[in-house]
């Protein structure tokens, strides 16, 4: 079973070490920025626990809101402001937004060396061009979970249910830069069953409860579920769990697989990110 | 056969049209420049063939030249040229770039909006998240012949073999914009053709004469075939043709099939950037 949170543990407390040195050599600790439009309940918890996460960690964070029907123009400006404060070194927006603002939109607004998201179209591109920077989080707790336990990748069958900008496609990327053979699925695809039959790794994210079940494996598959849906209250994944374990040789549980890692990712990625943003301040100096 | 000259005939004139009317319209005609590093006796034929091609089509054209062992720093120095110039609206910088330089960084210091072959991060990035901006001008022929010939993509099943920047990748991403299954596999992979049997349509990038052969095919499959490859002095593509048409519904042949589409995407191109330089302009005035 691909079970995390051993390595949560430790990646958490080697982050706490870095995060330490990075404020002992430089001076101040990075600061996350959350913004947050609309007051819809589940995204004002995750929000106010990202915050808290966050400062846990030894990080600076903080929570901006704006009413469910603010204009455009507001989250720019918003946009702008974290983009352009020295002191705010990555924002995270969080999604979904409000169906009349785009979010394409509001990333071009933001300085890119901050997009601690990586959604930013200069980061998808540098990434779907084999030059990663900052990466989503998702995908990349994925592949930082087949790496601890060691799946090879390079010619491996990889197949991938879901083509969101935040999970599937820059997971192909991802697969795709480790050799990977990568098979992009969605809602109109057909013979999900025969693509997933013959895949070394099936990686889920669609968002439909149990969608994968065991008998659709190959004996000894790889399985990445990446599903969060709630049903009757449970937390269950794309993936049917219990026949699955029984035919594939590895697979996330949900929860306690992906999860634990993104948001370790995520505070990854806003060092990074401050680093990126120390250099380019060096060198404009 | 999906032969492209009469296709490329009719584009030509239609092209020809909407320059004329740009001119008319805005009071300039758009102006490519082609950057050539190195004195590699092909590059400068496929450059002055370029330049003069613009030209006949009624669109204004310039050749920069710089030495083969030109520093890193002199070909960004003309990129920022060309960038900051207002007379100039795209760039088209001549492949491949010498081994010491690296094209990501080059492409990095180029405004964007100039970007006519597509290979700028941010229209990486604005393709790879569903918002096409400038897309490389060679899967986009290949995209254009599709749709003139009525190959309906929605639900396919698309094997593309190759990943470069320039054709595979961004090929991925259009026919994923189309709602087709997409599978991509390169140099590393194995069982490419249980792949390509299964295939609606094939697209091969790989530069491997006849790679591709007639009893690979899936009957009634559509083949792409991207390559250029040179052999006792004869143009041959990645496909056995003879083999392959017998076997296909259609298929690319190689010359006159991608290949005389191709500069016709980049010209509109060039205009799409001019009118987006316009755009832009207008809103910061």
């Amino acid at each position: 079973m691909l079970e995390s949170r051993g390595l949560a543990r430790a990646m958490r407390a080697q982050l706490k070490t870095k995060i330490r040195l990075f404020a002992q050599e430089r001076g101040y600790v990075p600061a996350l920025r959350v913004l947050l439009v609309g007051e819809e309940e589940d995204s004002v918890l995750y929000a106010q626990n990202i915050v808290r996460w966050f400062s846990n960690l030894g990080l600076r964070s903080s929570l901006v809101t704006l009413p469910h029907d603010a204009r455009i123009q507001q989250v720019m400006a918003e946009v702008s402001l974290a983009s352009t404060d020295p002191d705010v070194h990555g924002l995270l927006v969080q999604m979904p937004l409000p169906s009349h603002l785009d979010y394409h939109e509001v990333f071009c607004a933001l300085d890119a060396l901050k997009d601690v998201e990586g959604l930013h179209p200069e980061n998808i591109g540098l990434l779907a061009s084999g030059q990663p920077r900052l990466v989503p989080s998702t995908p990349l707790a994925g592949m930082r979970l087949l790496d601890e336990y060691e799946v090879p990748l390079g010619g491996a069958e990889v197949v991938i249910l879901g083509r969101s900008n935040v999970v599937g496609k820059p997971l192909a990327q991802l697969m795709l830069q480790r050799d990977a053979s990568v098979t992009l699925l969605h809602s109109r695809s057909r013979d999900l069953v025969a693509h997933i039959r013959r895949a070394d790794v099936v990686a889920a994210a669609v968002g439909r409860p149990k969608l994968v079940t065991g008998e659709m494996l190959k004996p000894g598959a790889v399985v990445l579920d990446f599903g969060i849906n709630f049903v009757g209250g449970a937390l269950v994944g794309d993936v049917a769990f219990d026949g699955a374990i029984a035919r594939a040789a590895m697979i996330t549980p949900v929860p306690g697989g992906i999860g634990p890692l993104t948001n370790l990712m995520l505070a990854e990625n806003l060092l990074l990110a401050a680093t990126l943003q120390a250099d380019r301040a060096d060198k404009l100096s």
